[in-house]
């Protein structure tokens, strides 16, 4: 008979897709769905960059390196020294994404069976790459009462077997938006050191830190050996759709390994280097613009969160996520019905329900992501539709309209 | 300890990329390079699809859908069509190049441990993504002697054991040039059925049939729960650097599963998304000419090989590749040697040495792979330089100099 392979069923479907069925079925309906439910942020992607593709003479697409374009490589090496981070060209392998970053550093610091720990809750993709790669997760839970701050260093230590070989952070955090402090830092460059651990650190949202300074796991000295940096253009420069990541190491060792399976699937997009290429080539201030946007939809919905009764949203350091405890029974429930049975003025929004993000079963059950990527007006109406139906909600929890009804 | 994966270890490095230093200080000392090493070919990629980038509206690069954008599934359904390949859209799931479409395929239907028959030689990187999927790849052997056509059947039921789950093959082939006869298929049909496997099919070079009838495998009538078929516009549109292919299936356990994978890696390129639903629309007749140009090139090289003393080319009936045996010792030193130490009127050539396309250690040390991807005029003094070079390495053999010397 044929089969499907194991990892193939025990593969999760993702938890951020699996509601857009009925996001088309309200649509179909007449009705305006706002999406705070995905990290796709609205920004135009720069012209400069688009542009650089709309003008290129290439006549035969090929393959590039391997490795990448190497011009594109010596060019990221400025980009880097700007963030404060000394690498050289060869010390960069370009990606398909930040996505595939991440899926070549499991397959070359990772056997199968072996463990990787991440503090929870996390990016729901490293789920599906370390199943492909064989990989077991292990979580440790943040909390949201401490805005996910890095959980105490005795809870890594407490699950740390000799399978253990890495520890993935992401700073700023999707989901969170949490952002380490130095002093976080230290003590992950400290546990790391301690156990021979891998540090994966998935530095997406670099540009985006409103509150507090920005460390780089590159930045942490003495552990150039262990770190395994996992970068993208995506949310950079608005770019998603561009696929075009790196794998960042001073490891000789786990570049050589990786550059091994980049070969096997012959280059990363080219078109893409040549956006990646150019966006190195914006001035410095283009980030300003966005940055001041994000931090003003960010204190918009922020506010309006914590203005709702029962509703508790730390404010996130940041990225463009934030997570927001909400009065309700069950996030997957509530967000299915904010799109099947809920609108408000032919209105409604999509969330993320929060449990996808968690590895440890039945956590995130009253939490949803909310990703702050449309404008401010956008913001506004849906924080009103949300608002609206955590009152109709029929799941709304007894406790939390208490706290609700002392509010009023 | 900091330690790499064991598949880091074990991933091979790519066999046709290991000489690239040597042409390199070749082109330093001021020696040309005719490049037959490598698939990538020299004909444009159609300026209406580079135009259609280079007119794109977008101003948001947005993540597709997963499985690729539905528009160009859609459109891909017509592509199909008339190559008499009946599909959905929802059959399709465009890929990162073919590859990607090879990595899906190991990890969905193939535990780790489990074993994939290859007819060798094969193309290389089947192995970097069985690695990388902790497959087993067993060979089974074709012949020079017969033009590389399918072993016999009974050397596939030689090597099957309960592990065994699929067979991959790639008609066009690369690297033989090799075209599956109907009755070839229908062998592999029988056996896919007798022993439940799947029957992986590689038909990048589909366009590219000079000698006889192409048979797909989605042609073979009740094999479609059996089929995945891996795709690339790579070759077809002369777009290698796109990477942009697709896993077709009419197995819906298969396809789901397979979109879990792609779900996590959240979309394939979007600017080579555009580029390929432009190809759609090119003329029928597009291919016309570079058809007629791979073949004018097949058949100089294959003359002028089969002219020099003691080596031995089959006549390839598609793709753009030709193997040929060598009357050498080490086509791993021969080739080595063209880049270091010869050169004929400052010009050398660049060939793949066989070994690398083997499974079995030992099998293609005579023989080597030349892709047709540069004008006559450049093959024409390629094979210029290559019996010169006969004439004058080294390691050229007793045996073969002898019916060399009777040719002459």
């Amino acid at each position: 008979m044929l089969t499907i392979s194991q990892r193939g069923q025990e593969m999760p479907p993702s938890p951020i897709r699996k509601l857009v069925p009925y996001a088309e079925a309200a649509k179909k309906k007449g009705i305006k769905v706002y999406h705070l439910n995905i990290g796709q942020p609205d920004i135009e992607t720069p012209l400069a960059i688009m542009d650089a593709v709309r003008h290129t003479a290439i006549k035969v697409l090929e393959y590039s390196h391997s490795a990448g374009n190497e011009s594109y490589r010596r060019k990221l090496v400025q980009y880097y020294k700007k963030a404060g981070i000394d690498v050289n060209y060869d010390q960069i392998l370009i990606t398909t994404g930040g996505s595939e970053a991440i899926l070549f550093g499991f397959f070359t610091c990772l056997n199968p069976g072996d463990e990787v720990i991440i503090p929870e809750p996390f990016y729901a993709n490293y789920n599906g790459f370390a199943c492909a790669a064989g990989v077991k997760v292990v979580p440790i839970t943040s909390n949201i009462e401490t805005a996910f701050a890095l959980p105490p260093i005795d809870d890594f230590e407490k699950v740390i077997t000799p399978k253990t070989k890495a520890i993935i952070i992401c700073s700023p955090n999707n989901p969170t938006g949490y952002l380490y402090s130095r002093k976080e830092m230290e003590a992950l460059k400290a546990i790391c050191i301690k156990h021979s651990l891998y540090l994966f650190s998935d530095e997406a949202y670099r540009e985006f830190c409103y509150d507090g300074e920005y460390v780089s796991a590159m930045h942490l000295e003495g552990l150039d050996q262990h770190v395994v940096l996992m970068d993208t253009i995506s949310k950079r420069y608005s770019a998603c759709g561009a696929r075009l990541g790196a794998l960042v190491t001073k490891n000789k060792a786990v570049y050589d390994s990786a550059m091994k399976f980049a070969q096997a699937r012959l280059s990363p997009p080219g078109l893409a280097q040549i956006m990646g290429e150019a966006a190195i080539d914006l001035p410095d201030h283009y980030f300003d613009a966005p940055k001041a946007e994000y931090m003003a939809r960010r204190d918009l919905l922020v506010q309006r969160l914590n203005a709702m009764p029962g509703v508790f949203c730390p404010k996130p350091g940041g990225a463009f996520y934030a997570m927001a405890k909400l009065p309700i029974d069950d996030a997957d429930k509530f967000c299915q019905w904010l799109l099947e049975s809920f609108s408000y003025k032919s209105q409604t929004v999509m969330l993320a329900p929060a449990t996808g993000f968690y590895g440890t079963p039945g956590l995130g059950k009253d939490e949803v992501r909310l990703a702050y990527v449309l404008n401010l007006e956008s913001i506004g109406a849906a924080m009103d539709c949300l608002e609206k139906a955590l009152e109709e909600y029929p799941g709304k929890t007894a406790l939390k309209l208490a706290t609700a009804s002392s509010k009023r």
